[in-house]
C-alpha cells in the first residue's frame, strides 16, 4: 500500500543557517512520524539537511534528483529517482508529496510552490519572508499555511 | 539563423477581460516586430488572446502544448510543439522565450515567472496584482519588469 | 546510502501469460535479494505482476507512474512518484534502474531497452521474440544479455 | 492554422556519410513541399545535415534541443525550443511530427521510433538495417513503412 511521503523543498546554495537547521529538525521529526521525506536529492542546502536529519532518526529518504547520475546527490538519500530533467523535475516533486513543506525561499523553491497550489496540493510556508507569505496566501487563502516552526509545521501536517 | 521568440504567459479559464485585451495586443505588437509569439497553446484565455492577437497583424504564433494531440488547441497556433508533460511543459515556455511577458496573474503563471527567474531571464510583470509584484521584484530585483501598458511591455523587451 | 534498484520492464494491456508469470517471479526474487522493484507502477501487465510478486516475498515497490494521481496504480505500489509526463517518464525508469530486466516485447517496452542501450546501461531480455532479440543485440552486443528464466536474470544481475 | 511538420531522426556522432547525405535530401525535400523540418536541433550528424538541406531549399526548420542553451546547436535552426529534459525530448520530437522519417539507426534513434509506434503515428525506416527493419515491422506491420530513397520517403508521407 502506497506509503505517505512529505515533500520538504527549500534553497540549495542561498539557503540560510536558519533554513538549513528547521530542514534537519523537519527531516527528523518526518522520519519519527514514520512518513517517507521526499526532496530534491542535492548534497547541498536544505535538500542535504533534510535528508540528514531523517537519517538521524532512522528514517526513509527519497531524492528527485534533476541529473542522470549520482553526481553531487547527497550520501543520506536511500532512493535516487534520476531523472536528468533539470527543473522539470520540480512537478514530480510536487505530485508525488502528499503535502509540501517549503523551508527557505527563492526562485526554484518559488516555482515549486506555485505548482503545489495549481496542484492544489497542501503547501506549508516556514520561513520568515513576508513578501512570499502574502503572495502565496493571496493565490491560495485555503490550502498554503504558514508556520513558525518545524513542529508546527509537523502538527499542520497531521491536522490539515 | 535562430529567430526572436517572444513568451506571452498568463491565465487560461481565470484570465479577466483587462488580460484578455493586453494580451491580445501583446500580440498584435510582437508580430509586428517580426518575433515569433510563444505561448501555452490552448483556445483559452491569455493564450488564445494573444495568438488572435498576432495572426491579426499576420504573425507566426508558437504554441506549447500540454497535450498529445490538437484537441483544446488555439486554431491561432502555426507551430504546435506537443509535449503531453502537463505542467512540466511550463520549463519549455522558459527557456525557448528570449524574454518573457507575464499578463495577469495565477499559480500556473507564478510557477513560470519562477522558473523564468531562476533561470536569469529577464520577465516583464503586466498586471495590477501589487502581492506578485513585491514578491517577484524581491526575489530578482534586477531581471524582473514592471509595466502597466502593453506597449510599456514592447518597449521594455527592446531595451532590455 | 542509495539501496539497489532493479528495474522490471514489459507491457501492459498485450502481456502474455507468460510474461505475467515471469514478471511475478521476477519480482519475488528481486525482493529475495534486499533490492527494490521499479516498474512503471500500474495496475496491468508485467508492472502489475512484478509488483505483487515482489510484496508476496515483503519486498520494497517503487512505481514511476505516468498520471498526475492514482488512479490506475497498482495496490501493490509502496512508493509512488507521479510523474505526469506519459511516455517521457520512460527515461527516469531507465535512468534510475541499477539493471533493466524487459520481461516480454511492445513498442513502450521496446522504446525503454534502446533508452537503456543509450544510457550504457546493462539491459537483460526475457521474451520469446527473436526479432527484438536479434535487433538489441546488434546495437549492443556487449551490454545486451539474453535469459530464458526469471533465475537465469538475477544470476546475470549479481554476475554481470 | 497548425502547419504540417516532418521530424527527420537518425544518429549524431554516429551519422554515416549515408545517412548524412539521405538527410540533406530529406531537408531539401521537405522544404520543397512547404512543410516544417523538424529534428533533435544539434549541430551533428543527421540533425545538422537534414537542417542545412532544408534551409537550402528556403524551408523553416524547428528544432527540439536537449538541452538548455543554443550552445551546440545547429545554425540552421530557425526555431529553437529548449527542453533540458535530455532524451526525454524524444516523446516531443515524436508527438510534434505529422510523420516520423527515420534515417539511419541507433539507440537514440530507435527509442524515437518505438515511441512513434506506440503512438500510432506513421514512422518510415531509411536505412540499410535488416535488423531494425525486421524488428520494427513486426511492432507495427501497418504504420512502419520502408523505404530505400528520400524520394520515396516523401511520396510516402504524401500518400500514407
Amino acid at each position: 500500500m502506497k506509503k505517505t511521503i512529505i515533500g520538504v523543498m527549500g534553497p540549495g546554495e542561498t539557503a540560510t543557517s536558519v533554513d538549513l537547521e528547521n530542514a534537519y529538525q523537519l527531516g527528523q521529526l518526518i522520519a519519527k512520524q514514520g512518513w517517507i521525506l521526499l526532496t530534491g536529492g542535492r548534497n547541498i542546502g536544505v535538500m542535504e539537511a533534510a535528508s540528514q536529519g531523517a537519517k538521524s532518526a532512522e528514517g526513509l529518504t527519497l531524492g528527485i534528483l534533476p541529473g542522470a547520475t549520482s553526481l553531487g546527490m547527497s550520501e543520506a538519500v536511500d532512493i535516487a529517482i534520476f531523472t536528468n530533467l533539470g527543473n522539470a523535475r520540480n512537478i514530480i516533486n510536487v505530485l508525488s508529496s502528499d503535502v509540501i513543506i517549503a523551508c527557505g525561499m527563492g526562485a526554484g523553491t518559488a516555482s515549486e510552490i506555485a505548482l503545489g497550489i495549481k496542484q492544489q496540493k497542501t503547501v506549508i510556508l516556514l520561513n520568515n519572508n513576508l513578501e512570499s507569505q502574502v503572495f502565496f496566501k493571496s493565490l491560495s487563502p485555503d490550502r498554503v499555511y504558514i508556520v513558525e516552526t518545524p513542529t508546527e509545521a509537523i502538527e499542520t501536517v497531521i491536522y490539515c
